[in-house]
């Protein structure tokens, strides 16, 4: 089943706010509040996900986990690759270490010697250009870029040859990747600026 | 001028990556490849900002960059209040202190005792309930929200009754805030977790 990106986004917040309640039963319209929805686009969404509910008891909340985290995780977890050790890198590898049970940075990379061999956050850094051995070593399913705008490229294009299908770039640069290989781009940089150009409008106003 | 808000987002990207380069002219097809994005888009885009090129020399790169700015900037820069100086917080503080010469986390805010009056990446932590009054005295028009889930609505009324009208959130909860405030949501969590779902159905096929 191909799930649209639109849905994916929404099916992982349902998840993550179900996750925080002790409900049995939610209605649509109760969960569409709590994520900025419609009830109708949680019906759809959740029809698309292949699960229905009652119009007198909704959704049974435990069901509605066991099917959303079947649709979206993998039973065995992820493992992810970070390349970039610098200031961006090793924030991302002290957060994602602390956060997530399924996914896991289980190897971070760098071009700079002085960063190899070094264990930061209990990932072990390793010369970018040992990269697809690890990648096939540690079944690494997931690359994370947190290098400069200019070494971006490169990182994808190792990412990919590693075999690699899905790309989490931070990097403030579009990336040129083949068509079966999914980048989701965090540009944080860009949503300072356009909440400061939002900000600047309405002093105008 | 009223702009929507993707091309807000496209020619803040534009001119990011112009400032990369050390070009005189520059043709639509260009500034399209460089981005993503068509050259038809780039067109549309920049027309939108009021500025128009010629089709034999493309557009002047120096005077499309004093466009934007004019556009995207406020002259005298903007001042932001960080509320949240957690694990996230203190790497977005040591992130945005070396990154941006327009934006400038001013100051930081955060419940915990223990936080207030730290000096961390050259920024002062104050207690939250210090931010009506430091917002003012620090003329703050931007507010960064990096606690967790369960305090960010506080956070963001905080900042909404502070005045604030641009808000970017990167707690990973929807926020609910009037309509003349806008909230931009970085979700790092969400973005990996979708990674993740499409590198699993890519295993699949």
């Amino acid at each position: 089943m191909i799930i649209p990106a639109k849905t994916v986004e929404r099916l992982i917040v349902y998840r993550r706010l179900l996750g925080r309640g002790k409900r049995v039963n939610v209605f649509s319209h109760e969960l569409g509040q709590l994520a900025n929805v419609t009830a109708v686009q949680v019906r759809r969404d959740l029809m698309t996900a292949g699960f229905s509910g009652s119009p007198r008891r909704g959704y049974v909340v435990a069901d509605l986990m066991d099917r959303l985290t079947e649709i979206l995780d993998r039973p065995e977890g992820h493992n992810a690759a970070l390349v970039g050790v610098g200031n961006l890198g090793l924030s991302l590898l002290s957060y994602f270490s602390v956060r997530h049970d399924r996914i896991k940075v289980a190897a971070a990379f760098d071009a700079d010697p002085a960063k190899v061999c070094r264990v930061v956050s209990g990932c072990r850094c390793y010369d970018v250009r040992e990269l697809p051995a690890r990648a096939a070593e540690l079944d690494i399913s997931i690359g994370i870029i947190a290098v400069p705008a200019g070494s971006a490229q490169a990182a994808a294009d190792a990412l990919v040859e590693a075999g690699i299908k899905g790309i989490l770039n931070f990097a403030p640069v579009p990336l040129r990747t083949p068509p079966e290989v999914l980048v989701e781009q965090v540009d944080i940089m860009r949503a300072l600026e356009k909440v400061a150009h939002f900000a600047k409008r309405q002093r105008e106003e």
